[in-house]
């Protein structure tokens, strides 16, 4: 079995979740851990060509199937060359965006099913699923606007549709943080940052000292 | 409902599908059928990129599944923008190999297993599967020395391992073709052309005339 923990962290753009995992390793790294914080596709070639396949502005006719498998893909190989042998030299690995991304946004919000799109992931990921998913929950409306004031990105093109598309992603996550309660952890990201790192890091205490 | 029909063809190189699947296009186009030969990518701009990345000869690191979801990936888009269409129009598709390629390959002589390889092609291709799949059965030492004979192809890289391997993908073959009996159809593809031909046409002229 692999010595190390699988830690993802999962939400929205704007929820905080880059942030955060950075201030988890550097206080974890503190406390002598050896940390990896990554997302896909982490650098590994393969899965970047992929992510290219999948982002490719000419590829208006790509299918949501099409699009759900190229994750999955990418997905696979950044787990095998990166999070897996990483996990086996003991290491914590903090991942954003894991296998509940594909099932809050294309399972759910795309309409493609919760559990079909999980049976592809499983399919990629075998029993590889995270020990803890931090979940960063925070209404679509305060994300975006964390977005367009932190980082001066424009969200003109974010309209109403989209917004909906958000919605429908938040409602997608707070069904799996439901259905997977032994797993999930719902964080309130609608505070201040030092408030929703104090209870990420409760909760990556907590499954540390247990 | 779809008004066209589709049919596979399936069976290792050097088996004749090629040749086989142009002499029927072209008796059945005579007695006035539409129809559409194709094989994946079969020039769908986003299946030929997918396809890039699986044969890119740099990508050693790629895991056996991704290479699995990456074919799945690019089966989905040829079905959806090429097959479907055609079978919608009435036409009759001929596909060069399908989903059983995937299971005799990888789900079988590469030893993923044929019903964890099937799970991702059935997310990938929903309910579209074949209303006949000609299966062109021979020996791989038949199928290799035809390829050297009749193409000038080299095939001194083939060396025992490899044999094995298609002999794995045989037995792989045969039993899809027990298991899905009232789909595949054998054909003895260790005669000569003309046999197999006549063979293979019997199948559809069945099918056409049901």
């Amino acid at each position: 079995m692999d010595k190390g923990i699988f830690i993802s962290v999962e939400g929205p753009d704007g929820s905080g979740k880059t942030t955060i995992i950075q201030m988890l390793k550097e206080k974890l790294e503190k406390e002598g851990y050896e940390i990896v914080a990554t997302r896909e596709p982490g650098g590994i070639e393969i899965a970047e060509q992929i992510r290219q396949v999948i982002l490719d502005p000419e590829n208006t006719a790509m299918d949501p199937r099409t699009e759900a498998l190229l994750y999955a893909a990418a997905r696979r190989q950044h787990l095998t060359e990166k999070v897996k042998p990483a996990l086996e030299k003991g290491k914590i690995v903090l991942c954003d965006r894991f296998v509940d991304s594909s099932l809050a946004y294309q399972g759910y919000a795309r309409g493609l099913g919760i559990d079909e799109v999980y049976t592809i992931n499983q399919f990629a990921i075998e029993s590889m699923m995270p020990k803890l998913t931090l979940y960063f929950d925070v209404a679509p409306e305060i994300g975006l606007e964390r977005i367009s004031k932190n980082k001066g990105r424009e969200v003109n093109r974010l309209d109403l549709e989209k917004l909906e598309f958000h919605q429908m992603v938040r409602q997608g996550y707070q069904l799996l943080a439901e259905r997977f309660s032994d797993r999930i952890v719902t964080i309130d990201a609608s505070k201040q940052l030092e408030a929703v790192y104090h209870q990420a890091e409760a909760k990556i205490n907590e499954l540390l000292n247990s």
